[in-house]
């Protein structure tokens, strides 16, 4: 069974979700002076065990995880929920990838083929160029399922990506990183829930951060404990 | 008695200080996202009542608490330990004022002309300006001990203070900030022992944050725990 505070907390994702989105859960680790990496593009293993195991269970209740293509790139991450007992909700992995530039021997593809993890939905947006046509061949041939949304200004836009969403019947995201994708879901408002995972360790002035900057959300806080040696805090919009 | 992980953390101490400082504990308390007011200039009540609680016996477990002049003018700060059971030592306040802006009306000279706080001290650089000498004779009139150490390029060393306070038997100093106190700390390196508390609270984009920049200094984890809802955590370098 997953913690009872994570019980409590997403009680209310049991009920509908807007019709717009689903509901949305926004989590990261960092370290105490509030870096989510050592060095952009390097990835920092900040959770202990016993909030690595927490981040697995809320995984499992959500419909979907979701990253963008520079933690997929960089991390090469599951996404899954290998530290739970069975049984437990195995959610979809989605990648937000504008330029398809994900790998096709990534581990979600190669667990999606071996038959333990979920098909993986990459989101694009589409182009006529034929490096780009080539790409989304070989990422389909892979495994891949590719949703194309046209792009705002450029850059996926993400109240679209959740409209298209919900609209598959994704009725819970959960959201892993990175920065971008932090600052991206922090400045539409469209968070419901929010999780920080505190490692008590210094990173400092070369450290990534991230920016609460655009958000019009109040977040309540709803609970805090230690797991380990870490510090999970959540919050309420 | 103080909390245990405090007589653990400051065992040490009891050693003899080095002869060029006293033994120095940094200690400061921020948002979940790093900052330590939430607008420059303005004072934000970050810590929770348990949490004051420990800030209050790890004053008494200093000879001295130090902070800069920015946080005596927008804080007016007692910096005693009035939180506690009688008996307990009682710290020298220390304010760093190059520029004795100090207030003679503030709550630290108040207090000890009322006889319930030390004689505070007041760090400067020495200047011919009359306007300085007027301001130090009222300072003094009012109560406070002024040290006068050159200036290092316009501003107060760190190297230079301490040594003129391990000069006057402070064996050990903590150090409450501000921001600018804490980035001139870091970058000395001459931190023993971080305190961080961190409430459960987001501030934004607009807050102010701090610098480890120029610190050559280890931080090993002591120990970190939750005090009410604050998450305390103390290094050693």
């Amino acid at each position: 069974m997953p913690p009872d505070f994570l019980i409590s907390l997403l009680a209310r994702y049991s009920q509908q979700p807007p019709s717009i989105r689903p509901h949305v859960t926004l989590t990261f680790a960092q370290s105490t002076d509030a870096k989510i990496a050592a060095i952009p593009g390097k990835q920092l293993i900040l959770s202990g065990d016993e909030s690595m195991q927490m981040t697995h269970w809320l995984r499992s209740m959500h419909d979907a995880i979701l990253v963008g293509i520079g933690t997929a790139l960089n991390d090469d991450p599951q996404l899954n929920t290998r530290r739970l007992p069975p049984p437990h909700n195995l959610p979809r992995p989605i990648i937000l990838d504008s330029h398809l530039r994900l790998s096709t021997s990534c581990k979600l593809l190669n667990n999606f083929r071996a038959g333990s993890g979920r098909r993986p939905w990459i989101i694009s947006t589409p182009s006529q160029d034929p490096s780009w046509i080539s790409r989304k061949d070989a990422l389909e041939q892979a495994g891949a399922n590719i949703i194309e949304i046209p792009s705002l200004n450029g850059r996926l836009s993400v109240p679209a990506v959740l409209q298209s969403l919900r609209d598959r019947d994704v009725r819970s995201l959960m959201v892993e990183g990175g920065a971008t994708v932090i600052a991206s879901f922090f400045s539409a408002s469209v968070v419901d829930t929010l999780i920080i995972t505190t490692a008590p360790t210094l990173v400092g002035d070369n450290g990534l951060g991230y920016t609460l900057a655009g958000s019009h959300q109040q977040f309540t806080l709803a609970h805090t404990q230690l797991l380990g040696k870490d510090t999970v805090t959540s919050w309420v919009a």
